[in-house]
């Protein structure tokens, strides 16, 4: 790897770069926070969305850097919010979501997050997946997004409930960045 | 205009094309067929959508051309699913729609369409809006995505109960291609 120095986080999401800032901190990471609203096109899966958000991105900054992408997966609705997550978080949000599940038995779903990091000579995607499901009702201050209506498998807590820490233990973020970290820490 | 002959309607969707393919051949004009999946980027205009789409498949046609965007904005729920109407149609469907406007007084909607027109020398953009409110439960086999479920305006039927030919009098997609046709038609 050519570059030296400080890794570029490209995201709209100040939550988005905290979360993975207190992860690269553990690993001795020095990562900054580029606020450029990265390109997202229209396509039903994260990695697609992902790896051509970072390559634009690339060739606007010039720089290492990632990009992060996250969506709520819902098995009933067929996968719906998916790889729009954020946009139906503003529009219909979290009730519309509830509304949505309301008679279904199953309430399965999962988070995933994609990471793609890229550099002058390579573009490199990691994914993290967290299964869990819907819960009846939100619950929860922290986090972003649905982490109040998300209670990961084995939990009895939403993601909105736990501190950022115990989220960065298991959530599907947490996973892809691990992943992008045991690539990247030792090639700095 | 330097480029004569057909003019190209890219598309990955027939059922657009059928419909504008009818209104062109009332003003004699030729199109074809370009059936391309064009890139839609996430954004919450149609003309951001419209615009950046017609330019990436003209870098790959490198001929005159017109893509046509569309969505349902439903008031009650900001706009959603507005430019994702495709995906939202594929995951949750017209039954999500409903489930989502079920409980709402207000079931006031209406669809956008905005076409973009790219030569070597121009790109410009029409828009045509229809508005109408979200029938109680869907009704009529014509159409496609959401029309069962949109009444328009001074109209008792949904879209989807109305022939080709009655649609194209009222439709969003037939103002936004007139009035690109008043446009086209004089310079070919």
């Amino acid at each position: 790897m050519s570059e030296r120095g400080k890794l570029s986080i490209v995201s709209a999401n100040r939550h988005k770069f905290l979360e993975l800032a207190e992860l690269a901190k553990d690993r001795g990471i020095k990562v900054e926070f580029a606020n450029l609203s990265k390109v997202e096109i229209q396509a039903n899966s994260l990695l697609e969305v992902s790896r051509t958000g970072a390559m634009l991105a690339f060739s606007q900054l010039q720089r290492p850097l990632i990009v992060e992408d996250a969506g709520l997966f819902v098995e009933a609705l067929n996968g719906f919010p998916g790889p729009y997550s954020s946009y139906v978080f503003k529009t219909i949000g979290i009730e519309g979501i509830l509304d949505l599940v309301r008679d279904r038995t199953d309430r399965s779903a999962f988070f995933q997050s994609v990471i793609t990091y890229v550099d002058r000579e390579q573009v490199v995607s990691f994914e993290g997946k967290v299964e869990g499901e819907i819960a009846l009702s939100p619950r929860g201050r922290g986090g972003f997004g649905f982490d109040p209506i998300f209670i990961p498998r084995g939990s009895k807590l939403t993601f909105a409930e736990m501190d950022v820490r115990t989220k960065n233990l298991l959530s599907h973020r947490a996973v892809a960045f691990s992943k992008f970290l045991d690539f990247y820490a030792p090639r700095r």
